[in-house]
């Protein structure tokens, strides 16, 4: 299995995660190959994005329908290296790659319980307006997060 | 197979459906028992009563970010007769059962192929406030609709 | 609201739950309505069921490609009593109604966490030959289990 | 916007495309922000990138569970240009990008009823045997209709 682009050294990369949510491996998110099917991945990459957004305090205002701000995703890749079953305890694994103006690039890795990558994964985040679709710039509150 | 509670004869049942829109099971719909995942068949009624509704008229203003009303389901069931597999084409049927003040109830039925029933259902569709969540009345118009 | 056709006394059939499982409802599983679709209140019941089933030690067999049986949904039903949203860490609660030859009926209650009732529903569910869809009746173990 | 590294002219990029097949975005793929959820993005390349299969002659034996040979997703990437929203009807376009021995580079081009394109994306596939995992070779068969 070649290395993707988006990673440089496969051991530095993977001991500078230290954001992990849990996931199991629901039976409805199988498929008739008898394993996970592959558009899941990027649901549990929503999933690690999420929490990781609410544990740095960005999330807050974007779900609320009040707030002008959402997250879109501008891209999204996915390198599967391993095959993933039903009731798996996964862990998702999260951190930040750059961060830009209004947008951020996060790279993910799924680790199964054998502690094997199962999923290695990039993506770039903007925050947009919910009106005008425009992106906006991060606040420098939001910025000090991601830059922790 | 014993028939379900809100069906009194499943011949006449069956014949009184003209309204009928196409589906083609996914392979993400599967699950590893290698069939369609019962959750699906619940996604199947959805598409097939915001078909209807739209035939009748009445979606275009749920859809619109400016209307207050929106449609939420009260109840929904599902029996299930006949396994369904992967690039099966399904009919999913919808009629109208019943017309309340601000609620329907409709029937649904997916055949397959071959002519087979292989779900049978029903469910209360409520119209609300999306503010409130109150129960808003069918118009005269929307009623009209629903009673053809 | 209207107490379901399923549910005798309510106060009673909510105290008769003793299995509970938790889940958050994930950004995907919401839809443009803003709230939680309902087509994904049967996939917190299949995640409730399966564990329910794995806890009493049926669940081992099912999941093994080599072995015969397999459960499938003979008839699924939710009563809808309130909306819930994005993030909301819910219960999904699972009890013992019948015991079939080769059957079991399962109720099922979804809890939000201000103690909400926000689902309630029932379905049966059949155990199969992988091979032949014919039903299979319990041994005593799972007999015994399902009785417990 | 920036084109993604697998595109070299775009112009040409786009009309290169041969095989489109059509979806409707429906109500439960939408999410709380009111468009599409971005992990659908890869339902709709499993669409198109089975019916593409399916098309050339080479689906067939995979969903057989007689045969030994499945294919895997071994990457995927999607760049999202335009957000997209509930019952548009879209094209998903597929073409060949490279053929390996036992894999081939695909590339997918989803386009709105106002011909705008609103995601672009590729990814390799693997055919693998279901019982070792190990790749195997296309037969010459495949390999010509992949070739067309």
């Amino acid at each position: 299995m070649n290395t993707p682009n988006y990673i440089e050294d496969f051991t530095a990369w993977k001991q500078a995660f230290k954001h992990k949510y849990s996931v199991t491996v629901r039976f409805s998110e199988t498929d008739a190959f008898g394993h996970l099917n592959n558009t899941n991945a990027f649901v549990y990459f929503e999933i690690g994005r999420i929490e990781f957004f609410k544990e740095c305090g960005i999330a807050a205002t974007w779900f609320s329908e009040k707030e002008e701000t959402i997250p879109v995703a501008a891209d999204l890749q996915c390198d599967f290296r391993q095959q993933v079953f039903f009731d798996e305890n996964l862990h998702v694994c999260v951190k930040v790659a750059h961060v830009g103006t209004s947008s951020v690039d996060l790279h993910y890795m799924i680790v199964n319980g054998k502690s094997e990558v199962c999923m290695t994964g990039r993506g770039r985040i903007v925050q947009v307006s919910r009106f005008s679709g425009k992106s906006v710039p991060w606040s420098d509150r939001a910025r000090g997060y991601l830059n922790q």
